[in-house]
């Protein structure tokens, strides 16, 4: 019976018959025998088999086993000898699938350079390391299902092609069925949008939160999970072109509310990953930053601090650090500042409350002071800011004077309005950064790496 | 306690303190009494709530409880004398947070036209079908979900920006970073794309089967789950611009693990549904179409038939049926033959079989006859195919052999090809029109009414 090897690994008991398939990881040859090392990808540890010289096609196959070839192999379980393994499968069956040519597949057994992975991103999932992220990666966004899903929550797919902007700001990618090469025009020598698919310029969306606000004051409590796209010519190692996030949105909910789920949903997404994902998180703990297990104890056990903007302003003017950037109230905190306070104030996640209205979006709800809007950031420690929410403004007036304070027209967020006009409820959303919450649950340094194909200035491969 | 209506429907015991939040659908005056009825989006039926005349605030607040206000209702639960209800809501305390004026509020108490509800996409989620559409959208994407995470599949996030074209046919969309007034050209007058952001063209994808396969030559069995696109000018019923696709993909998978694997999965889905939404699927039933229950029950309680096409065509030659289109070997079945076999010949969910090399793409594995390939399509009963799928074809040389035989560029294809050349194994996979899916489910007949914001030539609101 064909098992998969993470089944193997936990369950096999000796004398059972199973079958493998996966790829050779390693091989080695002792006199009378040769030992496998075999990964189907389904956990980070690899069944070791044992192949006798009497198997008939031993002298054949044994030439074909190279790392990366890929094999089916029955036989029976036995107790392991070797260490760092409970069990062992010894061969009666062997059969090849497909050789890897040792002269040109890249992936021999030795250490590669992420940089190095990043140009074979069709092979790297076959490594450990990526093995392990993206099995993470599968296990945070499950997870988040869960989360919603026993809360009631309706997942929402908000739309990609857009004609709005949500925030107002954010560089975006044009979408068109136009021929760049011969952009049709009008008499007036502009664009002949006439012409295009949607009859007028097009975007990839920057947030679904709009649309997610449309079906929060029909469903109550709803959540998009999706990807978003920023056109801004960042080549960094914090920077997508691409990238996924969460969304939810709760009517009938203030900030407290706001907090306590996106509190809620942080820790039960770290526990369904060191429950589901133990081996995956103690290879990035060894491996690549020895914080990372401390850092998800961090998160499940500890209550959030939570604070006002103002507060952590005053907080951060007492102090003795000195910080690159200047602090002072109506600027915008650095990472250097949040790290400082999830870090070395606090030693834990952080929440701040009520910013400045002027570095805030539009449709966060204006405090009475009209100085400070009800936002909230969660700072954590290593990465800073990990998600950001607020309760929206759900004023009409209020709403309409904060869009034209921004240079914007309120005739095109007409539907956004129409949500205040009829009906309107106090109500609230957070954004999550998913691949922001898979570097900081891994340790990954470069946020290209937690996801399978990165979009960046002039990266689009595979 | 605040509690979700659709608990209180189920579970609320007479003399039970609770508090609800949630829309008027409707507002009736008697001499002593006033009864609304209010819903939260969490279940179709809406709960019935008495207001007395000696509350508070009554005469106030009756004069703002039109359809479409939003409030906060606490009382006590008492066993309902209407018809419709096992109980209802005596309220103590009202509290509206935003009113609806019934001059301008669209969603009076009548029926309109899902066309007319089309134009006010940001409020047709508060009817009756859209509500029931939605909450079964979202039943059948966790459905989705749970069925793969059960089964050890990987949640692939493949990208939606793509350099190439998946199946070497399919119009695409344009995404670019340039201004379209004023495109860069080369001295050659071509674009220059090297001011773009991607340094070349790129587009939006139609697929992410190529990147899955890459994903299953790593983990084993993985899916893909998210929107893609065609930039096909065709204002129909039937066509989305932008539509979500489930594609799963499994290495060491033939064929028939693959109709295996497939049916398992819709019968998962349709009881899933079934169970956790059978009041809307009851409303679809009445006021849609009057066999979306039966059908849902012939899906689950059937083994799908299994037949070529060849075997399929020559049955269709036999039948006394007429036809719109002509019905011969090598030509593509139409939605008629494949409905005729589904719903006249067997009356269950079919599954066609190696198909002519010429109608299908170029990764389908080819047969021994070298006229067919392994692939597969199932056929529904009312809507045609349903799903789509195949074997991949893991020889290098035929991969090859058939890329050109398509007249494409297999260096376009080198790191696709790669798969084969580094431990190549049988693999298969299919995949899932999403909102094809939910139109089955549900019955809706415009495709445009199973997304919340449906994007289509000159159709980009919201």
């Amino acid at each position: 019976m064909v098992k998969r090897i993470v089944d193997i690994l936990r369950n096999g008991q000796p004398e059972e018959s199973v079958t493998v398939q996966g790829w050779v990881r390693t091989k080695r040859e002792s006199k009378e025998f040769a030992f496998l090392e075999v990964n189907d990808g389904s956990s980070m540890a690899n069944l070791q088999i044992v192949l006798n010289q009497d198997l008939p096609n031993y002298a054949e196959v044994i030439k074909q086993l190279n790392t990366g070839a890929s094999v089916e192999i029955a036989g029976v379980l036995v107790p392991s000898l070797g260490k760092g393994q409970r069990i062992e499968l010894k061969a009666q069956t062997v059969k090849v699938y497909g050789e890897a040519d040792p002269e040109s597949y890249p992936l021999q057994k030795k250490r590669h350079s992420f940089e190095f992975l990043r140009t074979i991103g069709h092979l790297r999932s076959r490594t450990n390391s990526f093995g392990a992220v993206f099995r993470i990666r599968n296990a945070c966004s499950y997870a988040i299902h869960q989360f919603f899903q026993e809360r009631g929550f309706l997942w929402i797919h908000t739309p990609i092609i857009s004609a709005s902007d949500c925030e107002g700001a954010g560089e975006m990618f044009t979408v068109t069925s136009l021929n760049l090469r011969n952009v049709p025009r009008t008499e007036a020598q502009e664009v002949d949008y006439s012409q295009d698919f949607f009859g007028r310029p097009a975007y990839l969306t920057v947030s679904g939160q709009l649309e997610a606000e449309v079906m929060a004051m029909a469903f109550s409590n709803v959540y998009t999970f999706g990807p978003t796209f920023r056109a801004e010519n960042s080549n960094t190692s914090r920077h997508l072109a691409e990238f996924w996030m969460v969304e939810p949105e709760m009517a009938f909910c203030d900030l407290e509310g706001d907090m306590d789920l996106a509190e809620a949903f942080l820790k039960h997404i770290f526990k369904y990953v060191m429950e589901t994902c133990h081996e995956d998180m103690e290879f990035f703990n060894q491996r690549i930053d020895n914080s990372v297990l401390a850092t998800a104890e961090n998160i499940i056990n500890n209550q959030f601090e939570r604070l006002t903007y103002t507060d952590a302003i005053a907080l951060l003017e007492k102090t003795d650090q000195t910080f690159e950037y200047p602090v002072k109230w109506g600027l915008d905190l650095q990472s250097e500042h949040e790290r400082y306070l999830a870090e070395e104030v606090f030693k834990k996640p952080v929440i701040l409350t009520d910013y400045p209205t002027e570095i805030k979006a539009f449709y966060m709800r204006l405090n009475d002071d009209e100085k400070t809007v009800r936002a909230m950031d969660i700072l954590a420690p290593k990465i800073g800011e990990i998600i950001g929410g607020s309760q929206r403004e759900e004023r009409l007036e209020v709403l309409q004077r904060r869009i034209e304070a921004q240079g914007l027209n309120p005739a095109d967020y007409w539907w956004y309005l129409d949500l205040r006009r009829y009906g309107t409820v106090p109500h609230a959303g957070f954004g999550l950064g998913f691949e922001r919450l898979v570097q900081f649950m891994t340790g990954m340094g470069n946020i290209r790496d937690v996801i399978p194909f990165p979009r960046a200035p002039l990266t689009v491969d595979f």
